[in-house]
Formats: structure tokens, sequence, C-alpha cells
């Protein structure tokens, strides 16, 4: 048995790869199969992380692994999905079982968290490089669109903003800072909650939605383009860590958060009565923030607490991905 | 808008990418969404190439968009499944739109011979790597695993093999040969064509299967494995094409064919009466070859024409994706 082969077997021996709900065959044959109740769509998404580009090349394998796996999953939240499993390629420089174990076990992790089986995959060598494939099922029609948001809703997010772009410099050893303020903020870049359950709360009411991966301007584009709509963020209601505030400064961590990547935090339009109606328990469990409205019109505005458009001109959401 | 961006505008506009059977939503939002039928599973296959691994570095992109889909199919046919789509995830080092029109015509040329629709993917910079995600239909319980052979039926292949294992020093620019022989194996390597329709017609007759990728022997022995059967391979039966004979003389020929990978063609086991069954346009068309049996026991014997074991001691089944 050769040394990949060996690999594959180490992953389909994981936990993370045993049963899991809708999961008719796993790994082992030439293709997985997945089952689907009537009335059910499968909703599909892939991303790939280059050492590099998308993460430091030395990094902690644990970490990589949970965070391999968050960011594909989020998309599945933006459509307002369950997960059901992922599909891992991994290529690999070497052969290295410490850091093999390690991510393995990060990628078991988040898998357990979102309740994901990991149902096969390809191991090659070659430059360190992560392609995931997310699973989900979704009741036909009831997928979030970015498309439907319509004038006179709110426009929300589902959590403070900023903190993984702020981490960058963290992240990359660049600056340092004390634990209590370091730590959270690390943790928000290599750990990121897909919020599932969310995007499952919000099937039926909110008319737009998708996870916030370029930073929150570039995203918001991205829905009011789709929709044919004008959208209106308010500075002051857009919300950011206190601890990311205490590394950047409010302006800084504003910043971050307007224009910042990687948040893997979900964005949404809904109809004021709508969020009004949903249990105070799930709205606050999920601390959803009004930021804005929807207008008629075309593109994204930016407010001041005076009401000023301070909108910026040149709006460089190109994320660490694309400016590597 | 990026340069990233753009090239997945490019790719979303393609004609691969629009419509297509079962495709509810196609590229542009955060998930695609595919449909089911009732009774029907999802069969699900990834695979990864890497330049300078799987493929010379500097090749036809043309060639390379095709053989990325093609080796992907290739695992929904060994399962007997009706192709629906694929997504694609790209890294490339640079953005030259000539090689990126090449790569992405013979990525739709394949598509369209194949009847899938490019759904989603994720394009990044890093290292040139594809990998491709396949997705397919069959009906619950139909699939063609690899655990289902029985004592008493054959074995067959779907067509000649080795031509892609001996077409790799014509590939790596190592040897040449004359038009006429270069020709049909270079096609074989670049262009493998997934027997989609002799998986879909072995379905509910076949009782395992799989895509020889690994070389014939070992991927037998995957199939042994699976059922916890043996299984003969008589060395005459096993066919290879004029073209490789006249390139490799029949004894190299052979050689490619028992241990050479990439073929991509099928293998299964059936019983004499269900093969006998099929509708011999079927058969023909599929240049279906009976080349052994299945036994009690365990593992692969390879058989000359006296019926002596001439089984390789060692197997070296590492093809060219382990052996960079």
């Amino acid at each position: 048995m050769g040394e990949f082969e060996l690999i594959r077997h180490y992953f389909a021996a994981a936990p993370c790869a045993q049963g899991g709900e809708g999961v008719a065959l796993g790994i082992g044959d030439d293709c997985a199969l997945l089952d689907l109740a009537a009335g059910e769509q499968l909703a599909i998404s892939t991303d790939t992380l280059v050492a590099g580009v998308h993460f430091p090349a030395v990094c902690d394998p644990l970490l990589l692994g949970q965070r391999s796996l968050a960011v594909a999953a989020s998309d599945l939240a933006a459509m307002g999905a369950s997960a059901i499993g992922f599909t891992l390629a991994l290529t690999l420089p070497e052969v290295g079982p410490h850091w093999l174990a390690a991510f393995a076990d990060g990628l078991g992790r988040m898998a357990h968290r979102c309740r994901m089986t990991l149902i096969g995959g390809d191991t090659t060598r070659g430059p360190l490089s992560i392609t995931v494939t997310v699973f989900g099922r979704v009741p036909v029609g009831q997928a979030l669109r970015r498309s439907g948001a319509q004038p006179g809703e709110l426009l929300c997010v589902g959590g403070c903003l900023g903190n993984a772009a702020g981490a960058l410099p963290l992240v990359l050893g660049e600056r340092a800072a004390p634990e209590p303020v370091a730590g959270p903020l690390l943790a928000h870049y290599w750990s990121p909650l897909p919020q599932l359950n969310l995007g499952q709360s919000l099937r039926g009411r909110a008319s737009a939605a998708l996870d916030i991966s370029d930073g929150l301007l570039a995203d918001c584009g991205h829905i009011a383009k789709a929709s044919g709509v004008a959208l209106e963020v308010n500075l002051e209601q857009v919300p950011v860590s206190s601890e990311l505030q205490a590394f950047l400064g409010l302006e800084g961590a504003r910043q971050a958060a307007l224009s910042g990547g990687d948040d893997y935090v979900l964005a949404f339009t809904i109809a004021a009565d709508t969020l009004a109606a949903i249990p105070d328990l799930v709205r606050s469990a999920m601390t959803v923030h009004v930021i804005g409205r929807v207008l008629e019109g075309q593109g994204v505005t930016l407010r001041d607490s005076q009401g000023q458009d301070i909108t910026p001109r040149q709006r460089g959401y190109q994320h660490f991905r694309e400016t590597p």
C-alpha cells in the first residue's frame, strides 16, 4: 500500500467519515452516494485554500483543518441549507504523520460542530492546497438567494464584523497583542463558525442572504446587484467586537468591518415585521444586528450618524485571497 | 472587478455552464442547487490534477481541460450513474487569457460529450492545480459497487487497456512515434472517454464495477478485496490496441495494460448468462472483452495461455500520480 493510499485509509477510518444522515455510501468506492428526501434540493459549494495565498505556509495544521471546512460550510449557511457532508481534495508536498493527524483532528472537530460527514476525496502530491466541496439539503424553493431583496426591508448581519481581517497581522506574526485581545481575534480567523442555524431559521423569512467573505460593502454590492435594489449601510450600526476595537481603535475596527474579508457572518435582507416575529430566543442567540435598509435604486451607500454619504470612492475589495 | 472575478464571470458565461437537466441553480450564488427525482441517489466523486505530477507543467490547455473532466466523470461511469454536472476548483499562478480560453474550450467539449453542466467552483491564485467534483444520479440500490462479485461470474473490461500508460513517453516528449501510432495513443491519454453509457447499461446486470485508474491488476485487487473473492486474469484475453503494440511490442503493450494506470476503462464482473442477454448492439458497440473469471478465495492471479500462474510478485501499481 502506497503512502497516499495509507492516507486515504487514515481519513476513511476517521470518526467524521462514519455514518451520517443522508449518506448512503461514504468513502471507499468510486463515488459517494447521498439520499435526499422528497421535496428537497441539494446545495453544493466548493472552496480552495492555497498555502501562502489563503493561509501562511507555516501554521497550526489543526487550525487549518478547522478553517478549511468552516469556510466552505459557511456557503451552506448562506443558502439556508442543512449540512450533510463534504469531500476533501488534499494536495501535500510530503506526508508528515503529525501534520496529518492534527489536520484531520481540526477537520473532524469542525465536522462534528457542523454535523457533517467526510464522504470522499482525493489525496495527491504537490504544493499544499485544500479544496473542500460541501453538500447540504434545503426544501425546494426555500434556498436563500441573493436576488430577493425588496425596497423597504431591513439590512441585517449575523454578528460582529472585521475580526478575521483585523486578526491578519496577528496571523502573519507582524504584530502582537495581549492574549485577551489576540485570543478571540485569532479564534475568529482560524475557526469561523458557519451560521448554519441562523441560515435555517431565515428560510422563508429573509428575502436575500449571503455570507460575508469579500467584506461587508463588497458583499452588500452583490445583493444589491442581484436584487436590482440599493442598499444603505449606517456606519454606526455596524457591529464591531470590543477586542477588535482594543486592537485597532474604533476607526480601524470599522474599516476592517467594512472592507475586510473572511468574516463568514451572514448578511441578509428581511421585512421589519418578519424580523420582529422571529422568536426573541433565536434573535438574541444569533446576535442579529440591523445595519441599514433596502431602497429603490442601485449600489451601496454608506452613511454616518448625521446621514452624510461617506461611501468610499475606491473600494479595494481584494481580500487576502487575491492579494498574496 | 478583480481579475479572478472576471474569470468567474468568464466561466459562468460559458456554454457548458448554462441550463442542464437536474440543475435548479448554477453559478452565481453561494451554492448551486440540484434536483433529484424520487427514487434517485446522488453520486459524487472528486479528482485533483497537479501540474508536474499528474500532467506536464507545459501542455496544451485544451487537452488538459478535456482530461480534467474526463478523469472525474469516469467515476460516475464506474457507478452506473447518469452525469448531471460538475464544479471546478482552478488554481492558477497567473491569468493568461489564451490559456484560459483554451482550457475552458477543452472543458466545455468534454462537458458537452458527457452532457454535464458546470454548476460552480472557485478560482484562486497558486501553483497550477485542478480539482473537479462530479455529480450524477442513479436509481436507489442500483449503483455499481466494488463489492458484489460472485464466484462463477466472468471478469470483463470495456475496451483496450494500456494506451494511456503507453502514451506517457510521448506525452513527456521522451519518445516520438509516427502519427498513425502517436495520434491514437495521445488522444487516449488526453481525452479518455468516460464510459457513461456502458456503466448505465450495466446497472442491475454487473455485480461489481470500477474504472481502471491504478492499472488492471491493482484495480482487480480492489474488486477482489471489496467482494471477498479471487479474480483470475488470462493474459492472452487482455485487449491491447494495435497502436500500442506497434509502439511497444506485444510484451510491452501487455505490461502497460496490466500495470499502467489512467485507462479509465470500466472493469466489471457479471454472470455469463446476464452478459449473453445484453443486446448485441450494446455489447459490440462497447467492445466488451471477457478477460477472466471470479473464483472463491482472495487476491488476483494472472495466467498465461497454458494456465500457468505468472502473477508478478511485486506489483508496482504506483502510477504517474504517485511517482512524480
